[in-house]
């Protein structure tokens, strides 16, 4: 079916991204990777390699959108769920041996400034990422602008984190990363109970 | 004369690298920026591009470091130091229309995966950023465990908003982690004063 195969496109795309951005994606790369016949591409995207990329992008922030939900719902406090969510990429980055890293930060940073459809997605998911852990500190007590600066710290803190582990080959910095940001979210006023 | 021609294919390709990645930059578009001639590459760079690539890395993050040393070493506290880094991305990010990035964080999600060299060079710059905040948050009276979570959680903000203000074209999200670190790093021991 051609909907089946609009899927395996835009699925496919979206590993290629997390693992190799945007410049290093090519058209063929997905459609053997996606098992598509040769013309379901430009039918479905008729906008070519950067309509697809960006159907990826909101596909990939859609799911984790999702997941970072759930992970907000079903943990007490946001700092158990930012616990959670860290230690879903220690398992996803080793199970692929630092391979697969954020659709969105890859694309972010190798295409974006010079790619509006592309800047247009990563933007919508790094912004709606961002709010829902703002809402979520709101709801845990915190101020507006507190809660929006801890809510970009938190996520930015992922981000930094893929990047080091992808360039150090460790999930080391992902697990310190979390440490610090258990106690600081965690209400534990004094610092100097990091260690 | 030829040092200066290796010199200057380093700086391009360190420049590419920040603005679009590894897979992005091609050899003929360095020759073209450096202005080097035909020949000149496989002359200082018998590797080729991944040869190239690792020693522009090494490039950036040792005028990266110097630059961490020197902001370490005029403030006072490494809370004052940590805003003043941030600030200068801002200060770069918007100069630069949200095209220059980080070289190591670009090529750490778009190529170290895949390339033994470039993984190499990425991790050894992002250990020693890591290390020098760890440093000196241990001269500033941090117990070492703590220092290296916390400065693991400064390097992550960093490499995370220039993501964030990449993908968002925006330098908000800097100055929001900036402003949460301040706190976080000051001393300021209720987190309730963020805002």
């Amino acid at each position: 079916m051609a909907s089946d195969t609009r899927e395996r496109l835009v699925r496919s795309t979206s590993r290629l991204l997390r693992t190799q951005g945007y410049a290093a994606t090519g058209l063929n790369q997905v459609m053997a990777e996606a098992d598509a016949p040769k013309g379901s591409m430009y039918f479905h995207f008729p906008g070519g390699k950067e309509q697809l990329a960006a159907a990826a992008i909101d596909l990939f922030a859609e799911r984790s959108s999702a997941r970072l939900d759930r992970q907000l719902t079903e943990h007490e406090t946001v700092a158990d769920a930012v616990v959670a969510i860290f230690d879903s990429y220690v398992e996803h980055l080793e199970r692929t041996e630092y391979r697969e890293g954020c659709a969105v930060a890859t694309v972010a940073l190798d295409a974006a400034s010079s790619h509006e459809l592309l800047a247009e997605a990563t933007g919508r998911a790094l912004r709606a990422w961002t709010d829902r852990v703002a809402t979520a500190l709101e709801a845990d007590g915190r101020e507006p602008t507190e809660a929006h600066a801890l809510a970009t710290l938190v996520i930015a803190a992922i981000e930094g984190t893929v990047v080091m582990a992808k360039g150090e080959r460790t999930t080391e910095p992902i697990e310190a990363a979390r440490d610090a940001l258990k106690v600081i979210l965690g209400g534990e006023e004094k610092s100097s109970n990091l260690a």
